[in-house]
């Protein structure tokens, strides 16, 4: 008998926020897949801590080299560690920051492990983007309005896919963040946009306005990964 | 001491796939308002319902009806009956299906009651989308890949929509689901659509293709306000 992955979402750093789902598929694993990024941050670990006594973890490098050889190579060799455990016949949990369907490195070895005619059961979790709306009290989107999700980092043409109608989250920005907010201010966005950075993590930041966000940034430079932009095409008083 | 507003996404369906902060949320309030569609249904409150013994129930009819003075009438009215639980400082959980942020009613009434002064905090929810994502085995997107939520009911334009790069989740989509499909069956997405109705609710249905959802559609059809349609740029085979 075969064991079976479970590729769990955490939500984006608070514990509470992951689900009852995600919470019952960690306590029936044995063993914890925790991805390790090249700076040797474990995300995904600390969020879900306190339910791990006694697991074995298995940590999975994942390069963002810019190299895809390098990049595959370490999907690659994740799925074979996971590969070696699912054939022992021990459940494994694949643990994710945010949700599993969305940007996630999961998905790759999710696909490499189900081609290989394993069992594997996909737990969403929330997204960092609802969480920061949530926390900044703000409609992502309402009625007829459109969202879309625009990854900065990867993208060479953010300029143009700010042309994109409707409402926005510019997501894993990077240090593309100050260009992208000084793009959106010079098409007319600056009190249509809300910032957040850290959501729901140690040091969570939350800006009202591009304005608002330069001006504390002066202070304490904030961007990095974990930061994102919402951008709303109407304000509440032009809709009504 | 005025009581306070949580607004609570409940996710999809599965009631395991409340939050831990949201079954929290609900369990310090003694009053719990449920929204109840034109047709008498309150999916929010049977998928929290093990948790309510022994709390007041505050029933909050929402109309859908075409007039928007109508629908804002009813969002008054839910405002009203909730400011009386508040002002006699009375903690209230209002439950919503999915997300709050996320085309939901609630920020209707989160505004409202914020305006007056109420402190109200916002729980996310897991969204339909990701769960269908989740259940089907795939990607919503990844790496420098967009996506763009369309709710198609609400939407005269839908067909322009369509055009959108990226890829697209088709929402709300109701008796316009059959019309969508055709169209995108006809701009080739064929085989790159896969449709979910009723997600992680009973009767859940999952379709492949739009082709596979149109043969399955002769025996049972489907459609329906919970019915979604996720659509893919590329295949994974294409992105190799």
């Amino acid at each position: 008998m075969k064991g079976k992955l479970y590729g769990i979402g955490t939500g984006p750093g608070d514990p509470e926020l992951l689900t009852i789902k995600a919470v019952k598929a960690i306590e029936k694993c044995g063993v914890i897949a925790v991805p390790k990024t090249d700076n040797g941050e474990r995300t995904a670990f600390s969020i879900v801590e306190k339910y791990l006594e006694g697991k074995v973890i298995l940590e999975c490098p994942f390069t963002m080299d810019k190299d895809i050889t390098k990049r595959k190579e370490s999907r690659q060799r994740a799925a074979d560690k996971i590969i070696q455990f699912l054939n022992k016949g021990k459940d494994l949990a694949f643990v994710t920051l945010g949700d599993p369907t969305t940007y996630s490195t999961y998905m790759y070895v999710h696909e490499i492990i189900v081609n290989k005619g394993f069992d594997a059961e996909i737990v969403p979790g929330i997204t960092s983007y609802t969480a920061a709306a949530a926390v900044l009290g703000i409609a992502l989107c309402e009625g007829g309005e459109t969202l879309t999700l625009i990854p900065a980092r990867h993208n060479d043409n953010v300029d143009e896919l700010l042309n994109y109608p409707g409402n926005k989250v510019i997501m894993k920005s990077g240090d593309n963040l100050h260009q992208v907010l000084k793009n959106l201010k010079e098409r007319g966005y600056g009190n249509r946009t809300k910032i957040a950075c850290r959501v729901s993590m140690d040091g969570q930041c939350l800006y009202t306005s591009i304005e608002d966000y330069e001006n504390s940034c002066k202070k304490s430079p904030a961007a990095g990964y974990f930061s994102l932009a919402i951008v709303k095409e109407k304000t509440q008083k032009e809709k009504e």
